[in-house]
């Protein structure tokens, strides 16, 4: 379990499951697309590479954030709810937020890559407790930072993950900060008081600070595979 | 507020008051020994600089520890129950650990650096809401990640400084992490079940890890200045 990107390079991944949590908003988002129908997700650290991906492939939507608002030239911004299955069914995206697919691209070396968020929390929980390999949930956090709302979400899965396990789980000590930090209060509080909320709900996306806090209302897991993320099967 | 190692580095001092907290064992250790009146502890990263301080001043104590034991040739290891004023009133020691002192170093750039524990918590928050400087608490954590001791030290003292403040303090979202770690359970069964705690009872050091989580049984803080640890009048 790894709080905050402090963290990432520390982690040793291998042979591992890493599960990437940006609660605010990407892995919902990413979430929200696949179950949406989104044929696929294709995330960029970059905005320049991201947006030269339409060259490429001139179909392609361009969706994603910088400081929480919509790129110039994008076609989608970084909100779920923008994510409805009349925009996105079956079309592939090129996407790119700040603090979100940087930490997917720091599980370059885990043996399989899933999309965490409240969400799905479930969904992953379960894929965990089936699949039988060791788990890191990896919090993207906020400029070099663990956040509230990711740990939050880790300790949500680890919770839902202890249930469904006969045997429960190995909790590392910072597992044990997730369970709390969970255990303690409730989703829709969690995501009003933390400092992304916050600013997410000053920039107008109240909505989607709601949304992002719905727990277990999508069974969509989106997987990361040679640089792109389709829903599990 | 700081969690971990992973965020010394981007976390900004200046004009703040620092606290260290390395609750197993280095800064219930300083405290202890500052309590039973040491005259000032000089903290060292290296465990060889630190040895070779005896030349500068061939009075001085050594202590410390590497793995959790004393290190060959000094005087003292790394449990504050060796910290008695028998041993230490008046004295002066060089002090080495692994993570603590490098938890001191990183906080170089701060206006006071303060050493917290959960022995002098009340002391320490008393010290913070009579100061009325902003504060970060810098959490020691264990090879480059949060742990869960520390951070509910952490919990505690911003507990009781929101208790102090007529009104309350500002929470970031590591703070709010904290204090859910400190409200949701007590000191003894977080001491008993963090990795460390383990660690050290199965070194033999179980009655160190009962004492390490008495709360507020001291009222001593250690200030660093000049690169030596003194007590705070």
């Amino acid at each position: 379990m790894v709080l905050g990107p402090g963290e990432w390079s520390s982690a040793d991944l291998a042979g591992r499951v890493a599960v990437v949590i940006d609660v605010l908003r990407a892995t919902t988002t990413v979430t929200t697309a696949l179950a949406n129908g989104a044929a696929a997700v294709i995330p960029f650290a970059d905005l320049e590479e991201c947006r030269a991906h339409r060259e490429k492939e001139p179909d392609v939507l361009l969706g994603g954030e910088r400081e929480g608002v919509r790129p110039p030239g994008y076609d989608l911004g970084n909100s779920p709810l923008e994510y409805t299955a009349e925009r996105v069914f079956g079309r592939r995206i090129a996407y790119t937020t700040t603090n979100g697919t940087r930490a997917l691209a720091a599980c370059r070396g885990a043996e399989e890559v899933l999309l965490g968020a409240l969400v799905n929390r479930r969904a992953i929980a379960e894929r965990l407790a089936s699949g039988g390999r060791d788990a890191t949930l990896v919090c993207a956090g906020k400029n070099g930072r663990p956040n509230l709302e990711d740990t939050f979400c880790a300790g949500a899965i680890i919770d839902m993950l202890d249930r469904l396990s006969a045997d429960g789980v190995d909790l590392s000590d910072r597992a044990r900060i997730a369970l709390a930090v969970f255990r303690g209060q409730d989703a829709g509080s969690v995501l009003a008081r933390c400092e992304h909320g916050r600013t997410l709900a000053g920039l107008g996306f109240g909505e989607d600070v709601d949304h992002c806090g719905r727990v277990d209302v999508v069974g969509a897991v989106g997987v990361l595979e040679n640089g792109e993320i389709h829903a599990a099967h």
